[in-house]
């Protein structure tokens, strides 16, 4: 596929079926694409987002090579499961072939024997079930070697999303680990925050302004430079305090004590 | 000061000059209030307040028999000193006197022989030099024993915020820890996905959208039912990779593994 024929509208097989597949998948859908295949190791699953997406095939089947033609494969299933998912996939000869992780390197695709033009398509945001996510406004970061590749990505991406990048793979991983300090751990964090009042028979809702102001204040300064708390000003009676009022939770005082000690760490 | 006769507009000298004093003060001073008093244990710290709430007057004494009568003393200084401060202070006979603390008790400020009426006027919010803060929207727990005072911090309180709530001394200290988690620590968090960013010359903004979409899914569900990233998925070899990446930082890594551990147990 050369530039200058790439169609508006792309064929496109979902190779998973996650939160991540069926964001894209629906958002593909409505930026007017064509879903062509759905493939899960679990049928079902499979079946469930392709009737979301008609004409969308569900299969179980890693075999593509008799399913409806595409343009580009999607694999988007666990970290843990593309190494395997590649292995034992066959593809029609010169495939295009992206994931959408940000942790791994697209090598992790390579499949010389079926000459695969491989890429990644990582949406930098968080994907839950039944929680609605504006793709528009999520940046996608794509890496991609061949140029026909890169020109397809860039169409696909900016179809769906504002702000397209290309990144290459040591500083997506570094993107990632940031994304899970940002993301995975502030969510755990505002998780035992909740719990804590919920336990208590407080409101959760009275703390919604508190981590509104925290996260806003992030987008303006340095979160180093405004930190607050019992931990930044050294009271050690309060964190004394605090860890004994954790004691039914020993994982709960490790959070607390490693996080204390590194913000005063950076002090 | 009976319910009857409690002026629209109070007085009141606000004891400490830091962000949560400057905050508060800016804003009763909005609400129609009269700061007529501010003190620091540094002049010059209480004269920069001062200064920006005429006519209060700056003093570094704790000695308020002498100074501009009020209606209530707010004593707003760090947790750590609060006990020294009321130690050495000399309050008229019978005065109102209230702390903003989440952590300490109201006995904190116990002065048997001058007839203290104590309270606490807790808003629950973080404050950081030079950036505002939406008080109105900022829940104000609030804590006294005589129904004057109750009534007294119910009038100011409501005055500059439009969620007013009394809560005992215990609540408010599970409220304050279940604080430290929902903003300190984020914060932190958030500071230390920023600095990976920034060493790697990446745009911190790339993970703005994923850290907005983090916080909002946390005011419409449970965030331990859509936690998601390579702990809660047990990915072993990204969690092995990411505490690689981040070998020069030995806190950053107990920091990530103890979240990782914390996680795991919560799945």
């Amino acid at each position: 596929m050369s530039v200058a024929n790439l169609p508006q509208s792309l064929r496109i097989t979902l190779v998973g079926s996650g939160q991540v597949a069926t964001h894209l998948g629906l958002a593909f859908a409505q930026a007017g694409h064509q879903v062509v295949g759905v493939y899960s190791r679990q049928l079902a699953h499979a079946i469930v987002l392709a009737n979301q997406l008609p004409p969308a095939i569900a299969t179980n089947n890693l075999d593509f090579r008799n399913q409806p033609a595409c343009d580009i494969y999607l694999v988007s299933v666990s970290d843990a499961a593309v190494a395997s998912v590649i292995a034992e996939a066959q593809f029609p000869l010169g495939s295009y072939v992206v994931h959408t992780s940000g942790s791994l390197p697209v090598t992790v695709l390579a499949r010389p024997d079926l000459e695969l033009r491989t890429g990644v398509f990582y949406p930098i945001q968080t994907f839950s079930r039944n929680q609605p996510v504006n793709l528009a406004t999520t940046p996608i970061a794509l890496e991609a070697a061949e140029p026909a590749l890169t020109t397809l990505l860039q169409q696909l991406a900016a179809s769906i999303s504002q702000q397209v990048i290309f990144m290459a793979g040591p500083d997506r991983k570094k993107l990632h680990l940031a994304a899970v300090f940002a993301c995975n751990f502030t969510n755990h964090l505002l998780g035992i925050s909740r719990e804590i009042l919920l336990k208590n028979n407080l409101e959760p809702g009275l703390l919604n302004p508190l981590i509104r102001a925290t996260l806003e204040k992030s987008f303006s300064a340095d979160p180093f430079t405004v930190q607050t708390g019992p931990a930044m000003r050294g009271d050690a009676n309060i964190l004394q305090e605090h860890l004994q009022m954790l004691a039914p939770e020993p994982l709960y005082q490790q959070v607390y004590g490693v996080l204390s000690e590194s913000i005063q760490a950076k002090k």
